[in-house]
């Protein structure tokens, strides 16, 4: 299914970072892992975001009220299979119990422990199940299970998402895994995204708070409409500083990196979107604001005639243009918009360009990979997001996922 | 297809109106009527409105100028089959020439006349064709023409819509009637939707306009998304006068009606929607602003999985919430939120509802009308819209639907 997406292969250890998945039985499939756990040196920082959605899931709210408490967490517990939201009083209770059984095998404290769930709503967590399984879970604990992890917390995901890059920074090796998981919702409503990325790298708190924002702007939240969440979406940036290396803000070197891991993960996800049989990049330049730009951006790429034409890899710019016509700029000029399909330009400044034939249009169109370019002809700004198609497949597995 | 609507039968002429619609052969299909005239009696008054679309096609220009030049026009030109939008200078030049062919017949200015168009974009309007059956067209004139012209307009309708209501006012009898065509987008982002409205009562300009847009905020524009319009969306409300019978402004027996003649109009477009399957009406009642309420009804009515749920008639409350969740409303409270699918309550105060069961969710999603209502609980502000599901059908006719 994935769009030009391949299993990943290596993924290197991160220094100070162990991890574990095993099958304890929330998933039905016994040879499906649904349980992970990730074990944090003392020292290692952390910065996490989460949910906009007003309903968020209760580990969400549990793992906000953990970090309040205890801002350098030693564990982080993640379930598949459930996603232990619409599930009231209970939900909290159970997301609270089942931070307390790490923390009870560990001797320490729940706040140390942070709950991530993903997987079918209002259904209890079986927390007993958990509870039979720490044992076996803590005991394969081990800095080599990054690959184990990207598969446990998987849930419709048909491919295991996961990356790492190194890096040279004042001679030291500074590595950076991560790995993510999302069912790749066009708009991912409902949809859990969950990342977790590591560094060796030594951040301080604030600095990491930073590097984590501005990373996610340009590539989870490049995938979502207007900050479009879930109710359970996470997304945790670590830094063990085991590698001594000091990154301090404004790293340009480590900042790349850093997004390309995250948009790799981004576009992962969107590449495994469901029912997806094109991965689509709408760029959007010479914009005046950059809310201009994102309203371009994200009206074609919600349009459900945009997608579906995407899916029949048809050149209806008709369509694009009439998205772009109903965006939100105040003072949209006809007169200066251009829109390209890869290179081949199909309007220029407001008009059909002369030399285009849809012929061309079609050749683009076929390509699994495709460009939308708009320019605006306003400004400097740009703004560069990712989508999928609109297909009978999308349809048929959201209705057929059934409540 | 469409759910739940009939062909119109008997539409009752309106006094000062006559209609006209031939095949002149924009489309191929010679049974099919494509070409529409409306003459309109000396003293009848006019209010239009149109697309918001900035992308707005060459007949939108020239009827807004020739609108402007003369605000009583005596001709309405309509061709079904072709858009002319997308086409530049030479689709002004068309849309202009189109008008001078009727104004030439009548011996009258081309202000007098105002374009529409509906159909393919990109394509050359064949005004020759049209040129040539002018003298057939204007034979064909007579006030009993109605369901005659509301064939004429469509496209990808697969009904004609229509609607007759007669009501009496200060001892007179004063006739309504209304003909619309819509493909029916779920978002009409570049589908047409064109609507004429008559009455035979006397009413002045300004008193005019102002039904029409009390009646189009509660009709047309309750099926779009924030205004989304097409690029050749026309609305036109007509008042011949010829009952002698005078319409103040808050006149609420004819506002009641003439409320009732668009929202048949529109919601039969969204009955006859593209691949529609359900016919949805979005509720939002207790809200603090109007602007709240739109947000959540909106929120909910574009939401993919939602209305794949609705398609799957999957009562998948947790959808709907995470709907609600991220619209835009600043001082969203969780605990005050209901949401009732007909009269069953799902969600009571933020919480699934003790008493709810799926088997009630079940049969209320099996039907063909469904009503979806959120309570806020915040203010005593509502709003309703209308939508349809998303299907395989809505996929394959837009996909299939070639540029």
């Amino acid at each position: 299914m994935a769009v030009g997406l391949k299993p990943p292969s290596t993924i290197l250890p991160v220094a100070g970072i162990k991890l574990s998945a095993i099958h304890c039985g929330i998933k039905s499939d016994i040879a499906k892992t649904d349980l992970v756990l990730f074990e944090l040196e003392k020292n290692c920082n952390l910065s996490a975001v989460f949910t906009r959605n007003r309903f968020c899931a209760a580990p969400v709210v549990v793992a906000k009220e953990h970090l309040l408490k205890n801002p350098t967490p030693r564990y982080l517990l993640v379930n598949s299979g459930n996603a232990n939201a619409g599930t009231g009083v209970s939900g909290i209770q159970n997301a609270k119990y089942s931070c307390q059984l790490v923390a009870q095998h560990f001797a320490t404290d729940e706040n140390a422990v942070l709950p991530f769930s993903t997987g079918v709503i209002a259904t209890e967590l079986a927390v007993e199940k958990i509870k039979q399984s720490m044992p076996d879970l803590v005991g394969r604990l081990d800095e080599d299970h990054w690959l184990e992890a990207a598969e446990g917390i998987k849930t419709t995901d048909t491919v295991a998402k996961a990356i790492s890059k190194q890096v040279e920074i004042d001679g030291k090796t500074v590595t950076i895994s991560g790995i993510a998981k999302g069912s790749g919702m066009i708009r991912p409503d409902m949809a859990t995204m969950l990342a977790y990325i590591a560094t060796d790298a030594l951040i301080k708190p604030e600095v990491l708070d930073q590097y984590l924002k501005q990373c996610i702007e340009v590539s989870f939240n490049a995938i979502t409409v207007d900050g479009d969440t879930s109710t359970n979406d996470s997304c945790v940036l670590m830094a063990t500083g085991q590698s001594n290396c000091e990154i301090e803000v404004d790293n340009a070197l480590f900042s790349k990196t850093l997004t390309e891991v995250f948009q790799h993960l981004a576009q992962a996800i969107i590449r495994d979107g469901e029912g997806a049989s094109k991965f689509v990049e709408v760029q959007v330049n010479t914009a005046a604001t950059l809310e201009d730009a994102k309203s371009v951006a994200y009206t074609i790429a919600h349009s459900p005639l945009v997608k579906t034409a995407l899916f029949a890899s048809d050149p209806n710019w008709g369509r694009i243009l009439a998205a772009i016509g109903r965006a939100e700029v105040e003072l949209l000029e006809i007169e200066k918009i251009s829109l390209y399909l890869g290179d081949i330009c199909l309007i220029e400044n407001g008009l059909p360009h002369a030399a285009y034939s849809d012929q061309q249009g079609q050749q683009e169109m076929d390509k699994s990979d495709i460009v939308i370019r708009v320019e605006l002809g306003q400004g400097n700004v740009q703004t560069r997001i990712w989508t999928t198609d609109l297909s009978y497949d999308y349809v048929r597995i959201n209705a057929e996922y059934r409540s």
